[in-house]
């Protein structure tokens, strides 16, 4: 680690001065410049010589205390680099190097003296900056009223947004140029159940921006003790600013020195496929902080979910009350419907078919008391999480369950009311783990109780920590939907497998998905963490439940199976219902090989709206899995098979869309071929309209397997 | 009980028709009118002949469905009557009699039709009446905006008030006409902690009036799952309204049918003692719901406290950090303060000294870890409730109690953060009967998180009322420190022994008491329940501590004696450090000997402001004792002891201000003498300025006993 202090002393007394200080990505492609100037922080990043990020500034308004945004003069600065490899607990490669030049100021600022440290982490493919506090005699609790940071683009890029909100990131993409978001945004305000715009015009992150020959991706990394950020957007001059999601009171991070801020990071690439590999973001977090992982298992898993959303469907309510009071129901006494999907005769169907495929894990949701009446009251009391309907028999489930070697995944909704949630999760955990489950997915529909909060606040934040963290105590793993969109903290807490936090499958049934939905998903919300996208339908029209009843998934049966390689997570559902499998065995076939764990990930065709194709190694062993996806227009998806190991056979198995297939009029076309290939081998596939193709591609053991195959 | 239904089918379809409905009190001193005029539903209650509440509104402003204030139409009344007798399972008297008049009116309104009943109870000393909102067609979930209840005075009384506050009741006592409020507000504002003054002119309940021969008191009765009332006053016209505690989004209150609001109540008397002796808050709540109350007891007890309050005091915390951030604090490396007072060896002081003379309890606060930096910085983690600071011995101490037949009382303050709190509830309690404590004081300094709540909100009424349910579950008593001012629930959970929500003894060392407080206590805050007043400070004079502190206790020593009869409360401590009260071993015998649970309780004089005195026969014995207490100024009190048996004779051991006494210049001098008494003795005793005198009144045994004692 090289090493360098920068003594500042003579320039401290003259805060109208311009400082400078500059430092280099190890690759030297990235520079970036901090100064300061009359008293105000700024920094600018180039790439290959040009500007990326013009003068930008820094700071923070306050509310407790006088605000840190001018009058500041550098005390001094440190550069160094950092070069180091580690081993993820699970993830999309098996080493990760972290390798990053990094500037450190120290600015103090006002009478009496405060001070705040800017760190600069600048990587081959982005950088990462935040705030620090140090302990300080007169900075010691403050609330933070507005964090000034700006990212000033000083361009019209195209832009792939979804509207700035403190409570869902569950829109639509819209594509669009800067310019253009004001005119658009109104329209791209889809009803979400709970949602809370932003009266600034902005977005969300991870924004993902495209110019001439350049990709730029700006999120944060390591959100902790600290509310979600927010761009505003000056569609003028092309500025985006830092916007915190308030508490109640208004407050926008309420802190206590020492502390410090998530990273605000800016991956940057003239390859939009860079930005898909780049791992700055997992880099920005801290290390491993659980000792033991060996109970932390990417999974594969089935469960009573898609049933309840299709038209016709199933319920997870058991009874069927109108304005049920809880604290009058006695469960024993009401009349079933009949319609509710968590019984145990139907959960035992699931826990067959899981072991008979051989899928880790079985999802139950509506297996608890308080369906009736859970959602869109504020109620502050509805769910326990530890009481049973009457027809869900805990104790014989478990037992089913273990005799065929199945988990099953917990659920808790929290029906976002969180005080009541903390107050039962010890028990709820505890009766977990009594019961043999050990991954849990946990669900915050509606507007945060406590009233006021919001989704993506602090407190929330702390909350869905705090979770993770009790979970681990449990040796819990955790599937999160509705908590802050993630930033990497999963390097940390590796047992939070996935989360949601984005618009899922369960809308092609609610409302609808674009078709470049996928494509944009891995460019966006899926750069801070794997997303719990429950792919693999593959009854797509939807009015095969109930014909008047006019939705349909808008993608082939192919592209669902590529979905499961395009759209990274341990964590994969087979989301369809077991029969709709049992019709397209040969195509379920891909979701029963398919690993959810990998060695190697290339990313071999990448454009943010439009096409994705990614081939990845599963974890130990020498296969390697396809999968590429288009939107909503027709293409040839070419790739080279280079990845594979020199001088090897390999057979791959290539799932795609049958040559008439359409997501609209023929979705469930699908073709299955084998082909023997090498490193030297090509394809040249085309791909329907919202389609995909998946391949498996194994090492050949012996030349009599391949024989017979022809040669790619 | 007597039974009537008035079918007014005819003026239904008629809400400009003025319809006039009116029951009496069983004394038939009280009337109650009710009539709809212009749709608008009204009440009007007389007294005597005499308009004590004109024409007053009923009605409220809705959120997020229409008002219900107006457009209203008269469906049916029911008029009823009820009496029973009742006995508390502790209480000021062994038996209550519930005897009132009720007229139900059932109100509907708007299009579609929704409903409200309006429920009317008069007793012979007072009224309640309270909404209710029936289960509907039309009408679930509704959320108030303002409840628009009036108490048309229509006069200029003297008010005993203090001032509206959502987060507080620890303001000192003004006394004053209604009409000169607004002027005097400013300085009644005095500064506490956490407060939340309503910027509209309002005072708290319970209000005490005084007009020419009539004393009027306006509160709450069983307040549950609503927020807390605040009387906003139209000082022109003399006309109070409702003012509801807000949550963070501007609610007042979140209900679902069925509900209801609390009784509003009005006691009226021409009387003071009247209202003193007044039980009808008590019966208009809900019947004992704890079945089993035999480890339900009413206690004296001393504790590690006072000493945290005086001069050169000890501490709460056991180190001395300056911003110390809770997550990096190891305690076995702190080095203490030597200040701690909640030691092992101190503890075991107290628990001696409790053993010695006949205390129930010893409580200790300060106990576990986080009083380092635990208040007024709204942090969300503080106190886990369960992990003793390394100077306390929970195991050690839990033995010594024990062996000395003492029950240490557990102290859990919340710091004001509720979700903690309830996180950790479950096991603190259970860590408490683990630990051999049974009885519980909570404390809620600060504002409250989680932030924009209020102490006296919905969310937080719940609150208090789970932790009392939780705790009944557990057989845990509690004692509630800064809650919602009480409202008579200790009737239907008389696990809830006492509360603190006024300005207690503490003040006297945080600020000052002024000299009537302890006479206006008694007709407003203890009107709704029990009071942890912490009473029994000798030491007076607090510059004994530091002679550069020029504080004291605003009494005498012997009103502070007569405290524990005047202020009611079947939980009392003797708050004074044992060394102090081992310099006075002949006052102290009183403390010593006074009882804490009444068979009857007789209010000789009252004047709110001025004195009290109060004589209460000790439950299960013919043992009588008698408090009275001044203000200000000087008086002689006149009493008869004509509440005794007749033909028996008694030896009545007097305690009263010496003849020089004075709050101010001699505040320890007292006098103790006895007499022989019976129910023909009278007593002329003076009082000194903030004195007092007390009396314990024991049945001779022998006429050996009597015969060298005076007879008064």
């Amino acid at each position: 680690m090289s090493y360098k202090t920068i003594l500042t002393a003579l320039l401290v007394c003259c805060t109208s001065f311009i400082y400078a200080e500059s430092i280099e990505s190890p690759n030297r492609q990235l520079k970036l410049d901090f100064y300061i100037e009359s008293g105000i922080p700024y920094y600018s990043l180039s790439f290959k010589g040009e500007t990326v990020i013009g003068k930008s500034r820094l700071g923070f308004e306050m509310m407790n205390v006088p605000s840190m945004k001018d009058e500041f003069s550098l005390r001094n600065a440190h550069v160094s680099s950092f070069d180091d490899t580690w081993e993820p607990v699970w993830g999309e490669v098996k080493e990760i190097r972290n390798r990053y030049n990094e500037l450190e100021v120290l600015l103090e600022q006002g009478n009496p003296k405060r001070e705040v440290i800017v760190r600069f982490r600048l990587y081959d493919d982005g950088m990462g900056f935040r705030y620090e506090f140090p302990k300080q005699k007169d900075l010691s609790y403050f609330t933070i009223a507005e964090e000034l940071t700006e990212f000033n683009l000083g361009k019209d890029y195209k832009a792939f947004w979804i509207r700035g909100d403190y409570d869902t990131n569950e829109y639509s993409y819209t594509t669009s140029q800067l310019s253009e978001i004001a005119e658009k945004i109104k329209d791209a305000t889809e009803a979400i159940p709970a949602q809370s715009p932003t009266k600034e015009l902005a977005v969300q992150t991870p924004l993902m921006l495209k110019g001439d020959s350049i990709y730029i991706n700006i999120h944060e990394a390591a959100l902790k003790d600290y509310p979600a950020m927010v761009l505003k957007l000056d569609d003028k001059n092309f500025v985006l600013s830092s916007l915190l999601t308030p508490d109640p009171l208004g407050g926008k991070g309420r802190l206590q020195t020492s502390s410090q801020t998530p990273w605000r990071t800016i991956l940057v690439s003239d390859k939009a496929a860079d930005l898909l590999a780049s791992k700055t973001i997992l880099n920005l977090n801290e290390p491993n902080k659980i000792k033991n992982t060996n109970w932390i298992k990417p999974m594969k898993y089935v469960g009573v979910w898609w049933e309840m959303f299709v038209p016709n469907g199933k319920n997870w309510a058991y009874a069927d009350t109108t304005n049920i009071k809880l604290d009058s129901i006695n469960y024993r006494q009401l009349k079933p419907t009949g319609k509710h999907a968590a019984t145990t005769e139907n959960v035992k169907k699931y826990i067959d078919f899981a072991a008979k495929n051989g899928f880790d894990g079985v999802l139950v949701e509506g297996w608890n008391i308080g369906w009736e009446d859970w959602f869109g009251h504020m109620k502050e009391y509805v769910f326990d999480f530890v009481t049973p309907y009457p027809d869900f028999n805990v104790n014989e489930l478990q037992q089913y369950a273990a005799d065929k070697g199945v988990k099953l995944i917990m659920h808790h909704e929290t029906s976002a009311s969180v005080p009541n949630y903390e107050q039962h999760m010890d028990t709820a955990y505890q009766f977990m783990k009594k019961h043999g489950y050990d991954a849990l997915k946990s669900g915050y529909v509606g507007k945060i109780i406590p009233y006021g909060e919001h989704h993506y606040g602090q407190t929330m934040v702390n909350h869905y920590l705090k979770a993770i963290e009790k979970a681990a105590d449990q040796e819990i793993m955790v599937n999160a939907h509705e908590p802050v969109r993630p930033t990497g903290m999963h390097r940390t807490y590796p047992n939070y497998l996935a989360a949601e936090s984005a618009r899922g499958t369960e809308y092609e049934a609610l409302e609808y998905i674009n078709p470049d939905h996928q494509t944009i998903l891995p460019f966006t919300r899926l750069m801070g963490g794997p997303m719990d996208y429950t792919p693999g339908i593959f009854q797509t029209d939807l009015s095969y439940y109930d014909p008047t009843v006019k939705k349909r998934v808008n993608t082939t049966l192919a592209k669902q199976l590529a979905l499961y390689v395009t759209m990274y997570s341990p964590l994969q559902m087979a989301a369809d219902l077991p029969e709709n499998y049992e019709r397209f065995p040969d195509a379920f076939q891909f979701i029963k090989d398919v690993a959810v764990d990998w060695d190697d990930t290339r990313i071999l065709e990448a454009e943010p709206g439009d096409f994705i194709t990614i081939a990845r190694k599963a974890k130990g062993t020498n296969d390697w899995y396809v999968g590429s996806i288009s939107d909503e227009n027709k293409r040839r998806s070419e790739i080279s098979f280079d990845f594979l190991d020199d001088g090897k056979d390999y057979i791959a198995t290539i799932y795609a869309d049958g040559p008439n297939a359409d997501y609209e009029k023929n979705p469930q076309s699908y073709t299955i071929k084998k082909y023997r290939v090498n490193n030297k081998s090509k394809l040249n596939q085309p791909v329907a309209r919202s389609g995909g193709y998946a391949i498996s591609i194994k090492e050949a053991k012996s030349s009599r397997e391949i024989k017979n195959l022809k040669r790619l």
